[in-house]
């Protein structure tokens, strides 16, 4: 059985050393995990990025977010160049161990379009609309 | 100029067909994308699964939500055996057309632990805790 199903019925306040925990994280062939960002204070779903190993170590001891770039093939810290930079107040992994979700402090919008968030573009049986406009750069 | 970026700076309600859209969303080399499921009472992110061209085009259509299972290699609709079906209000693509927003209503516990969502198990540099007991069954 693998970690994560076998700790599925453990009490509330179970804990586990990371180091264990870490090399059963659901990495896929290329060593990623998606972590999908949520704003704490609004509770918006921010985006969606992947982690490499590296990355979430970093992550969870600066309390800033790193990802790995897919297209750069490097890590990023999240506002590196923006300075739209995202804060960790909490990282949760899911019930299998496939997919983290990072609860965040947001600094200035999250999207490289200047938008709040990333899922601006609304689908539906018939058509895509993108919902929301850039705000204007200040 | 691939298509979702040359629309990053459309108006609002700027709209395309979604059978022009449908081929221009970023599948994987398993002609997959992942689907965040966002509850739109609580905001609470409750999970996130994979979706292949069919999965999403049943869920834009009959409003219930599909996903590709991985494991199954097979179609599953959330809620086929549990009973705790999620009803699609409205779906979303984000910046660069690799994830999928899902906002619905959710009847029941979210996860297959009985638990209302999926992101139980608090991670930090030291340690993963089990934040959250399942709920008893009825």
């Amino acid at each position: 059985m693998n970690f994560f199903k076998s700790i599925e019925n453990a009490k509330t306040g179970t804990s586990f050393d990371i180091n264990e925990v870490l090399p059963q994280l659901q990495w896929n062939q290329d060593g990623l995990i998606p972590a999908i960002v949520q704003n704490i204070q609004s509770k918006e779903v921010q985006m969606m990025a992947w982690m490499n190993q590296d990355a979430l170590l970093s992550t969870l001891q600066t309390k800033d977010i790193w990802f790995w770039s897919r297209s750069r093939k490097k890590l990023w810290r999240k506002g590196e160049t923006s300075g739209h930079t995202q804060k960790l107040i909490e990282a949760r992994a899911d019930c299998d161990g496939d997919t983290l979700l990072l609860l965040v402090e947001q600094k200035g919008p999250a999207c490289h379009t200047n938008r709040p968030h990333c899922f601006y573009n609304r689908i539906d049986e018939k058509m895509l609309v993108v919902a929301e406009s850039p705000a204007p750069k200040l």
